[in-house]
């Protein structure tokens, strides 16, 4: 099944989420007073989770596709659907956070959020809903094999 | 299967899931000025499409249950799977920029939060979040359900 762990389509899923978190942690941290809020601690947070887990997988996918053996135990696709569930759920939960916040910011206090400061905070929401989007499609595509094995 | 369409559990879900949106626009919109927020309003946007979403779905499950037929076409239940993905999403994010939303009005702006408000703001977040449970649950069962059939 394409995006099963061990396809190159689950590779490209993987980068991208490495890719879309790292740029997410990237925009929020470099620069940015994130500490001052809450919704953007925790979206630093989830980030640094999502980062090894996506990198960590995409290594297991090089590795599965170099020796054309895909991965089927029941027990290890459990883990990484429910890992890619749980992890899914925390980013959009950060990225809904984090524009909520960052809209209120622009609302009702403009000197706090000079343009540029904002934009780096929505740019880096919108790359956590992009690794958001790319983490439900690995979970529901795991979820799916694992229900129909 | 427990929780899939037509069995009792699946009642019980679809109950809870109308108390708990119920009770989360009412702690929003009674008495409370939501509309100043773009947040709060999402929030009660979402919450009134996930009320007869459940209650429709209640009431076929009762039906269901009376004649003792349950429902097995697969076009239905992909249906009735994907709209609870597509809600309990929804729901998640409604709930978690509420809680971005108020932790940041406690924080930097005590005067226009009155503690009764922020407090049903809070108790408004909870309850939305009991639904999304509810709601993530009932989408898990009939996405299995629908994967293994």
């Amino acid at each position: 099944m394409p995006g099963s762990l061990g396809t190159s389509a689950s590779l490209s899923l993987r980068l991208g989420q490495a890719l879309f978190s790292s740029a997410s942690l990237f925009f929020m941290s470099v620069g940015v007073e994130f500490y001052s809020y809450s919704a953007f601690c925790y979206l630093v947070t989830i980030m640094g989770l999502v980062i090894p887990w996506s990198f960590t997988l995409a290594i297991v996918d090089v590795y599965s596709l170099f020796v054309e053996c895909p991965f089927h135990q029941p027990g290890i696709m459990m883990i990484i659907a429910v890992g890619d569930w749980v992890l899914s759920m925390l980013s959009l939960a950060a990225a809904c956070s984090t524009v909520g916040v960052v809209d209120l910011l622009v609302d009702i206090d403009g000197s706090n959020c000079a343009p540029k400061l904002c934009g780096r905070y929505q740019l880096s929401a919108a790359m956590a809903f992009l690794s958001w989007f790319l983490t439900a499609i690995s979970s529901f595509v795991n979820l799916w094999l694992l229900a129909s094995l």
